[in-house]
């Protein structure tokens, strides 16, 4: 993170950026999503096993990403009729689709077969028995995984191995007869294919111990129903979750470096309990695109209440909800003063009418004045996909930037654009 | 709320509005709205002083909404240009229109004097500055008010007299020379006219102590500012938060009785500090709108992990944030079977591909299944207003019922819509 990156992204100066396409801006560093995507591809690849990633797209999808996704020859995690959309328009191959989520509509579950989508995850015994039952009248056939709460849970630097069994996702591994019968519906279908079993434990996470953790468990899990269902289990998912670096508090363990464990340690499970297993699959969202994305913003007013200074921004809470819904914590420089000490500790707020609506608190800046950009840095997951129009504010524009050159993907939303819904 | 409520909204059945519009469908009561702008209308009023009732559109805004507020006789507390382009679209009388915001961009600034907008509520002295220099360059003319921090923060049951001083809005009436010197800069000006202070003490408010020592507070600051510099303050704003009642933890003022409350308290407070007062205004948002709307959504899938009952809806966080970000806690009732004994207790949750997307905790319900119609009430303010795409969900509908009517107001976003940014 050098001066050229706080100047530039993608070889285009945000300066530049600024005076194209206006502020509040999201910049994509095209290059580094491409990175990411290659690594995981390149990385979580074993001599055992088939692999795949499959990108969670709900960290920060459109049709541009996805193209970078299919290009990657990496799959893709949907978790509605939105995002499948999305998909379709984006030309990505249907049968490289894992469609998630606890509630899928009867409306979803025609799309995904109507579509050809590759694999369902399925929640629970009433989707199963839907899916069955739709799969049978349309005469399509669904190959599906079942998510599972193997009882690991991890968050940031600590996993706790007594995760909560009455999480909304899946079904707890200890109400095993549960489980037994949702496979023995799906076995009876002529249509909807058993696969294996999805899990997900948390997210940003740093501790690999919890990956290693939920890997045992779902191995041993998977073994104990392929001896009582004489089903095999061939594939495992072991979800997403990957860190990703916004502070100083965080280290994410590298994409290199977690690929080969959970490689290793998939192929020791596999031999150790014999299992069936031929592929096991990822879901990265967040890893890829967070830190690949920053948005620019651009300094108004400027002041200090009670000692406290605050530096006011033309975005806010609207374009990224973290701060004030998950306390989430960033980083940021001034584009415009990259050279100058840092001097200030202050509060980046946005403009928001909402006393919650603090982007950063305790921020080292340089001076700051009207009209200097101000850049903050990882807000490519969960920016964007969340933004809203509160206090009718318009979007954000969406830049991707790669070797000098900028290219617009999604453009600034306008005040009539707030009101084409309107009758 | 009898069983009548409970199955219809407007004389219109919730069925019927499901069956024509789908869902997730936002339904307000149009009548219930008219009330509550009528009831403030009617009961803030003085013999000794001019009142005004102003709608905080970020409540929830539309053009359908605004024609309301305007055929009630109330003024508008818009908070950035999108609210302000929403309300020249519905023909709101630009004189009437209060703009609010601690960072106002002078883009913005910039559409207030063009549009002859009434009133801009200052935040800060860098916007003075702007606002002063602007208005020369533009030869508008303007009115003023300056949002001050009285000390006093008030939320739900509890009020705190000594209020945060670095909130990031206004200026602390502690720090007295920063507002003298800004009032000084603004006398100055030919074309910015000071006319009052404004403060706002919180949201939820149920306790009328709070507001009681607001007014004092403003009263004798006004007092001594008048005082000091020889500076009539004839208006003072209250700002809002009056209570809405969500669940029966709350229990919310009375609309009259709250407005007698304070206008018997502006009237006192005048005559016994000798103010130059004129005019008192208040800008009740959530009030008016919070508990007209309620949320119509379809039960998809139910089960019970860990003896946990889940519910879950077609929606979620994408259409109400507001209990994932503030903890809000909300009702329910089952419309398709409004006459069962609630004999479940059960987690409403969204639809969203994450573990906070929870909607209501611990609802008694009805045995539910699957395309059963749930009403969740209480939903018209920052629902709506803060709603997302999260996850690719389009946004609901939006209806007025009344009198048997049902009326379209804002349709429901479809898959294309969501793309029709991207380029």
């Amino acid at each position: 993170m050098g001066t050229e990156h706080i100047l530039s992204i993608g070889g285009v100066s945000c300066r530049e950026l600024a005076e194209t396409y206006g502020t509040p801006l999201m910049i994509y560093d095209q290059a580094e999503i491409e990175r990411k995507l290659t690594s995981f591809r390149k990385h979580f690849v074993s001599d055992k096993l088939q692999t795949e990633v499959a990108y969670a797209s709900k960290a920060f999808t459109c049709k541009a990403l996805l193209q970078l996704v299919k290009a990657a020859g990496c799959s893709l995690d949907v978790v509605s009729g939105g995002e499948l959309h999305c998909a379709r328009g984006a030309g990505f191959p249907m049968e490289k689709v894992f469609f998630h989520g606890n509630n899928k509509t009867p409306a979803e579950l025609s799309m995904i077969l109507e579509n050809g989508v590759g694999t369902v995850v399925l929640d629970n015994e009433m989707e199963a028995a839907l899916l069955v039952e739709m799969a049978a009248e349309k005469q399509k056939e669904i190959d599906v995984l079942l998510r599972i709460n193997p009882g690991v849970e991890a968050h940031t630097h600590q996993y706790i191995i007594t995760a909560n069994p009455d999480s909304k996702f899946g079904i707890y591994i200890g109400e095993r007869q549960r489980i037994v019968d949702l496979l023995k519906l799906v076995q009876s279908s002529k249509f909807v294919h058993f696969k294996g079993f999805h899990a997900h434990i948390g997210s940003q996470i740093f501790d690999s111990q919890a990956f290693l953790s939920e890997i045992r468990t779902l191995a041993e899990f998977s073994k104990s129903i392929e001896t009582e269902l004489d089903l095999p289990v061939p594939f495992i998912s072991l979800g997403g979750g990957f860190g990703a670096y916004y502070t100083e508090e965080d280290q994410p363990i590298p994409v290199e470096e977690i690929c080969s464990l959970l490689v290793k340690a998939c192929e020791e499970e596999a031999e150790k309990n014999a299992l069936s297993l031929q592929k096991i699959i990822i879901e990265p969202g967040r890893s890829i695109v967070a830190e690949a994305g920053s948005t620019l913003y651009t300094v108004g007013f400027c002041k200090s209440n009670a000692n406290k200074n605050y530096v006011f921004v033309d975005g806010g809470m609207a374009d990224n909800i973290r701060p004030a819904l998950y306390q989430a914590k960033y980083r940021c420089d001034v584009v415009t003063k990259a050279d100058a000490p840092k001097t200030l500790t202050a509060t980046v707020a946005g403009k928001c009418c909402e006393s919650g609506d603090i982007l950063i608190e305790n921020a080292s800046l340089p001076a700051v004045e009207p009209g200097d950009l101000l850049l903050m840095y990882t807000t490519g997951a969960y920016g964007y996909s969340m933004a809203s129009n509160y206090n009718r504010l318009p979007r954000p524009a969406v830049v991707f930037a790669k070797d000098g050159q900028a290219k617009l993907v999604i453009r600034r939303e306008t005040f009539e654009d707030l009101e084409h819904l309107e009758l």
